[in-house]
């Protein structure tokens, strides 16, 4: 780094010193790695105890943060102080998704090498073992060449169902290799679930905002939306649950209690076990969808709502798309209670799921190294959300809400309330990129002034310079509508 | 063959005889390939022209028979006396399907290597590319490692509906590639048609018999089935669908026009003609399950009723299970006038495809050989119905029925009338061999004495002695019932 120290005072202050200069005239910036202690005391010609202190101090003044297992990182200043996004969403009340379709361009652009992919909620696959898995597929195939070519009849696949039986441990559940039904990605599963327990014409409770791909399957499937609002910490707003449970006859909770999409908040434990007894003692099931689950940013892998399940009446979603492979199309459903009826209609929908890309997984997750590619993930997961939100406070308008998320790669935006996030949607789309328009995440196309952003790709000069076309249009539209 | 001429009689009769001999006393047995002409001459020290006269006198004796560009048989010749099956069922009337279900383990018998395969409708993995598709996958995967990881968002991949557009030609359609709506198999191809055609409670026309996947489709779907007769040369009975359609309500007619699954039978085309013209007339949907169009055994490929379909009321749907690769779930729909629907609840359903499986196939069926391996199929299936005929023939009671299919690789047996097929299946489960009862063919339960059988294997010494044992079972429930 090439640091040139010049006064007297101690050596470790003199290198703190210039290491802050650099942070503040961006030669560091924030969300950059440090260099490791020992490597920096090599760099320096000075003893790893004087980089350490130079780091601590630094750390104290709240320049550097550390991060277990990863070392120490430029903290985001700015990105601190930023307020959480406010949750708009009106009173709630039933109603039909809103037929808004940016959907289909947010989900095609992303696979367009023409748009830069902000929109879909996807990793990129630079982080993802496609390589390795692929090679597994090879490997089966030539060892025991009909088993690709068989179907993998429902439930699916046993070894899978083993595995993941083995890791519901760490989603606080003791479930069994029955207790799962491998499915055609996390969507079929949600799709099956919602069809078992509702008929057209039902209201189901969905968080506010929530996933929009759940906006489609609700509509598809002719059932009434009804939203009650997330806070940004603690996720599902259980007072105003309660009242909307006094007023309707609900069939189904649809919820995203583990790092939510958009919003990015963790359920605690206690508000968990709380809202699964509230809903058992009503008779409602709760269709909880997991996929995030995998991917905190910093301490231990949050339970399931399952994982306080008295009486099966939770049925667990998940799929390997956000940690492993989109297009293998391997997921998964703990339904509890309603076993038996969920592998007959997923025999009738789909018949069985695509053999090897599902033994492909399985043993990647048995013997592959999935817990170490799931670290590897959280952190560069981390890392880009920070990068992001530092680049995000850096061009926006100063008066933008900006969500924090306790694990997977997205963010929540809150824009100013004059701008019309439709009309970014479309701007940002012309000038190459895609964004996921707040409306898309509502029942009643609430948080017209909202987007939101996938972090899923790491740190680049073109993210970069997108982030600062974005922070360009959302100020021209913010300024061109007060005029 | 070692054969030695004795006579003074015309060299090429004397080797007429002394082959008949050999079929008579089972040396040659039916279904065997004779060696080619060339062959023959050789061996036997003749000229091609005589080797080529003692053939053609055993074929015009009925002894064997040549089948285009593939050489010289041996005829079953009890196997083309037995008369075809009766059609048993019932008045046609509404009903629901009965819950039965041996269908799962059917399915999950198949590929269990303890039960000889001769229930579920698979071809055997040998007579598959199963190797070459997943070579084709490492490869894709190598070149393009993020190529799999993504999604392949509906309609799914281009180059395969592509692909598909070129084909429909010979399907008597001239579909384009955004007819095409690729699909997880053909399940969810006829799944997604009749969600949208259909309202719980309504009636669909289905034939009797028919594929036993549509029972449970249907009752999961809660749709109510109207079975119209099936002949046994000429497909769906039009005379008995006028009747149906003048006493009831219909929603849609779900058909197999193409090598009817499980009587073989084909569709003429002017039949299909009057049928498609009326239904249309009517403004009732087809949805046309064409999962058997390339597996004829004899001539061309059969039109689809697609080809007669005057405004887009037919959806035509298919898959490559049954030529392809059946674990890698690619099949495809060409819905007609509700393409834009089918879309939407298509990714409301499954959000889209397995990625690499579906390259793989799109690469295969351009570049891979596809006609030359759906030729060579097609021969294998042929003689293998063959043999299975004749082995059936020698083996079972006298007064059978049994099918002569046009195409595919199923075989529709007629049993005594007081046989009971469930229990047949039963008693074959417990020998190791699985077998598909009648009653899981209709609505209402009829064909109690009728069983499909699965010529997808090549033959071999276990076949033949399953259907052995299949024979003497028969046989045992036949005499037990009529003391």
């Amino acid at each position: 780094m090439g640091i040139t120290v010049t006064s007297q005072s101690p050596v470790y202050l003199q290198l703190s010193q210039v290491l802050e200069d650099m942070i503040r005239n961006k030669s560091l910036r924030p969300g950059d790695r440090m260099p490791s202690v020992r490597q920096f005391g090599r760099q320096q010609g000075v003893s790893i105890p004087t980089a350490l202190n130079a780091y601590a101090n630094l750390e104290a003044r709240g320049w550097i943060e550390a991060r277990p297992k990863s070392g120490f990182f430029v903290k985001s200043r700015e990105a601190d102080l930023v307020r959480e996004p406010w949750n708009v969403s009106s009173a709630s009340k039933v109603t039909d998704f809103a037929n808004i379709d940016p959907l289909h361009s947010i989900m095609a652009d992303h696979s367009n090498p023409k748009f830069v992919p902000l929109g879909a909620a996807l990793p990129s696959a630079s982080l993802l073992p496609g390589v390795k898995l692929a090679r597994i597929m090879g490997s089966i195939a030539r060892r025991h060449p009909s088993a690709g070519l068989e179907y993998d009849i429902a439930p699916g696949h046993e070894g899978l169902r083993r595995e993941l039986a083995r890791r519901s441990l760490d989603w606080g559940c003791r479930l069994k290799s029955d207790d799962f039904i491998i499915t055609h990605g996390g969507t079929e599963a949600v799709s099956l679930a919602l069809r078992i327990l509702c008929e057209p014409g039902d209201t189901v409770i969905v968080e506010s905002p929530t996933y929009f791909g759940f906006a489609s399957m609700l509509r598809e499937l002719r059932l009434k939306a009804l939203p009650v609002p997330v806070d940004s910490v603690t996720g599902l707003d259980l007072d105003a649950l309660k009242k909307a449970l006094q007023k309707n006859r609900i069939s189904a909770c649809l919820l995203i209690p583990n790092f939510h999409n958009p919003v990015g908040c963790l359920m605690p434990d206690d508000r968990k076990r709380e809202l699964v007894t509230l809903l058992a003692s009503r008779g409602i099931p709760i269709i909880e969808d997991d996929i995030y689950g995998d991917l905190q940013h910093h301490g231990s892998r949050p339970r399931c709502l399952k994982a306080f399940d008295p009486d099966g009446s939770v049925l667990l979603c998940s799929t390997f798309s956000k940690v492993l492979a989109p297009g293998y199309r391997v997921g998964y459903i703990a339904p509890g209670r309603w076993y038996s009826r969920l592998l007959k209609l997923k025999e009738s929908t789909t018949l069985c799921n695509t053999t090897l890309p599902t033994l492909a997984v399985a043993e990647f997750v048995k013997h592959g190294g999935f817990d170490r590619h799931l670290r590897t993930l959280r952190h560069a997961f981390l890392e880009q959300v920070d990068r992001m939100r530092a680049a995000i406070v850096e061009t926006f308008p100063e008066e933008i809400g900006l969500s924090k998320p306790q694990g997977n790669f997205l963010l929540w935006c809150e824009l100013p309330l004059n701008v019309d996030s439709m009309e970014l949607f479309k701007r940002a789309r012309a000038a190459g990129i895609s964004v996921a328009p707040g409306p898309l995440f509502s029942p009643d196309g609430s948080y017209k002034n909202f987007i939101r952003l996938n972090c899923g790709h790491p740190w680049s000069p073109v993210i970069e310079r997108s982030i600062g076309i974005l922070g360009h249009l959302v100020k021209q539209l913010a300024s061109a509508k007060s005029r």
